[in-house]
Parts: structure tokens; sequence; C-alpha cells
């Protein structure tokens, strides 16, 4: 079974700074670190409890693809933003688009893309086989999706 | 040429939620990362504008000496606030004392000290030579204690 | 001017123990983590001192393009061998294919296969613009190409 | 039960080479990386199958205690030499001495001694529980001191 069409989206931003740590000395973010960040938001969108919840009942996303492409370098002290959508269906596979932004500093400016990708997670259970989300999982997936688009 | 008594202590706290790249196979936060939380929260409390503008100006404090107690663990999932106290000096000397503790999911609930530290600071210069502070910035720390003890 | 088939690919293994500090509490390698293992195996492909010295001749190699397939997941005290190839041109862009497996216990076994990525690296100058590479780098690393094939 | 002045030693050395991601944009080693150095360290000497077993069976060591004192900093591509000297005993606590040097690029010159620790160990149970250490684990530490003793 693959995700359908009607699937909803869910969608949302979150902001982290860049401190000494995410760095290194070439002067800018350490590339991995963009996968931090990325894995952060996605923890955010659902909300770090329900993760916790549905890890304590076996279930588990884990990264199957990535693919990504950087645009341009982050320095200490910059604000990143990252935009996440997220499609989370009955079948074990989830959709995921991600931006890390530079916010600009002058409130006219626009920000400016830094890393962008594509992710396929896939549900696993406690044996790491992948495995069909519970309809209560989706059903909250869904209501998540729809009072967020609301606002 | 020795922290005076009177320099002022700068204090804040700051929150921080256990993502899943906190924590190692114990399932509770790697003791290392602690050191991270505590760095970002001095960053937070002096700005990180203010932090890179004092580096290109060519002052950086770096860590002399730390002692840490850990005294709970902390997992997945939970916010940890850091309390930070900052007495900065014309001396190239700096002491902080931290507090990472984790907040009570119930909002009657005290918090869990998880970890304290005690550190020196120094402040050097872009050969790494122990410097003294710039007039100017040590009134810049002396502002932002004062308007924060305010509040 | 494109990467030339003619171009050499450099090649070579790496092996990194599974540490705490690369674990989640998942109980496995947290998944930024593997592209810390491609990139030190690539720094130890060229050589440490010969990534810093071209660093400090204003010529870099940064992360423009990776793909990325997770198969298998890897635990603490597993024994991670990463294989490189790696193709380095006069135009700024190289090209690199990883790949991170699980070595085996029993000596008879196969390696697992955990993790492969392919890399579309852009060599930038000091000030992020793509540069040419110079003729005595390409050298160096034809060089290296050469010698390691005859191991 | 205190830790008996007729408790073995345990040392060794490991060496770590500086890689990007060690390195914060000052240049230099981001100081909580060195307890990642200090705890890989750790876990080769006592070696980390068993560090594993150990960890199946309930038995866990934690950090209660640091105290590092940081000397000098090291870059990109230095090598880092952590020589580790531990004492396990019967009762929970174990305690550890740390040196971090970088590693003379001239074999005449000595190394630079980076930083220091000494560190408080504790040996908890699945329920983070102080406990006493095994006679078998004792034992096997006692072997360990002694094989390295002779070499």
């Amino acid at each position: 079974m693959r995700p359908s069409p009607d699937d909803p989206w869910l969608d949302g931003t979150v902001r982290f700074p860049v401190y000494y740590e995410d760095t290194d000395f070439s002067g800018f973010v350490y590339h991995a670190n963009y996968l931090k960040y990325f894995e952060r938001a996605r923890e955010e969108l659902v909300g770090l409890d329900y993760v916790r919840g549905l890890y304590l009942r076996g279930i588990h996303y884990v990264v199957a693809r990535m693919e990504l492409s950087f645009h341009a370098p982050a320095q200490h002290g910059d604000l990143i933003e990252v935009a996440t959508r997220m499609r989370i269906s009955a079948s074990p596979i989830g959709l995921v688009e991600q931006t890390a932004s530079k916010v600009a500093r002058d409130a006219g400016k626009p920000a400016i893309k830094l890393v962008s990708t594509t992710i396929k997670l896939v549900a696993v259970d406690n044996a790491g086989e992948a495995t069909r989300v519970p309809d209560d999982v989706l059903d909250h997936y869904r209501a998540l999706a729809t009072s967020r688009s609301r606002t």
C-alpha cells in the first residue's frame, strides 16, 4: 500500500539559532548538522511527546532515503528557519520535504535558501520491520494537519 | 587584576527540548551534550550577535576550567532549563555558574536538578593570549546586568 | 569543464568503531552521524594535512548534492568500514561514492551494507565561488590514485 | 565501601585525528568534544564489547563528577592522544584521570598538553541506582590491568 494523494500534508516551521557547536573551522555550519535541524523540525511538527509515545508503542519512523541540495552556507549567529511538509499514510512510507533558510536580519529582505531535502521515511516496529501505521495514529496526524491548515 | 566583588552578575534562563540527537543508546542525554546546552545558554545570555561582534574585534572567551556534577539523567522529550549566572570583569577572567534542570510536566511540581557546573572563562585575543576586557564591553555587560535585574 | 572519464578514481577504506556518542535512544547510530563517517573517510583518503594545506591556499571542497540510502542500522560496539571512491578533476566538480558497512564479527561472514551515498562536491575559493582546481593539486590526486591502485 | 588502594589502575593510550566535525568557527576543537575523546578512550581501554556486555547485564558506568582544565587548543589535522588511568573497585565508584595531548609532528619534540580531567564514575543498575561491581567484572579489570602493565 502506497501513500495516497488523499493523505493530508502536515506543515510547519521552526527556528534554530546557529551556535558555536554548529560550525566548523571553515566558519560555516558543518554540513551534517542540517540533518539535525531537519530531524528536530520533524519532531517539533509531530510533537516530541507524541514521537516518544509512538516509540514506546513500538512504532518508530526511520530515514530510508534522503536527497540533499546545499545552496548556500550559514554562519554563527544566523537564525535558521526550517519549513517542513510531511505526508504520513497508513502505509509504512512517509514523505517529507524540508527547506532550511537563513532568516534575513532586515525585515524587508527575503530569506536565503540554505539546504533543501526530500526524505522517504519508513515506519518500523521494534524488530526493525516495516509496519502499517495504526488508524488512531493516522487520525492523530489528520487532525493535526487539519488544525494547522486552519491557522 | 582579579574579578571584583563590585562586578555585576548577569543572569538568565533558557530552555532546550531533548531531541533524538541529544540521547545515546542508554536512553539518556549523552553527558557531553550538557556542555553544549551550557554554552548555548551563555551565548543566549550575552546575545549571539554580541558574541560574534566581540570575536570579530579579536576578543573571545574560552573555557579554562570547568567542574561538573551530574545529579540525575534526562530523556528524549524532556524540557531542559539552563539557569546561568555570569560575572565578567575588566580582568580576563569571567566566572560562570550554571544549572541544567528538567522542567516538571505538572505545573505544581518542582524542577529536577540534572547537572550543575562552575566555569572559569578567560578572555583571549586572536593570538590566544589572555587579554583585558575593554571598557565599552564591560559597560555593555553592566547595562545588560542592570536591565535584567530590573525585570 | 566537466569531470572527464580520464580523471582517475581515488579509493580507500577506513574503519570507525561505534561509540556511545554515535548512538541515540533508539539503540542505533543516529542517522546524521553517517555524514560524519563519510566526511572523515574523505579526509583520510586525501590526507588531513593535504586537506588543511588546500584550505590555507584558499581551496575548499564543499558538498553540493548528496543522495543517501539507509539499508540497515548499526549499534554500539559495531565496527563500521567506509569504502570511498572519489574522482577529482580540473573542473570544480568532484564526484564521490561511499558505502558504510558493518564489519562481520565472524571472519567468514560478509559485511552488512548500512548506508550508501553519492555526493557531488564543488571546489570553492575563499569567497565561496566555484574554482578550477590547480594543476599541482590535480597531479597530487593522480599520483595518489596511481599509488593506491598499485597496492 | 570505598575504592581501596589495592585496587589496580588500568592504563592505556589511544589516538584520534581532529576532523572538520571536531572544530568550530574559532578554528579550534570545540571544548565539549574533549568529553567525547575521553569517553571513547575509556571505552577503548575496557573494550567496547565488554562495555556493551556489562550494559546488557544491567551494569553501566555513569559520570558523577568531572573536573576539567583546558591548557591549550587543538586544530584540524592535529593528532590527539588520550592517556587514561582508571581504577575500578568493588564499590560502585570508579576513578579516572585522563589527559589529551597533541602529538608533536617532529619526532624529537614533546607532546603538548591540551586538556586534563579527573572523573568520578558510578556503576549503576538498570534503575539508575548505584550498584556493587560483581566479582567476575572486578576480576576482568584486574586481569586487564595486569596484562597491560606487563607490556
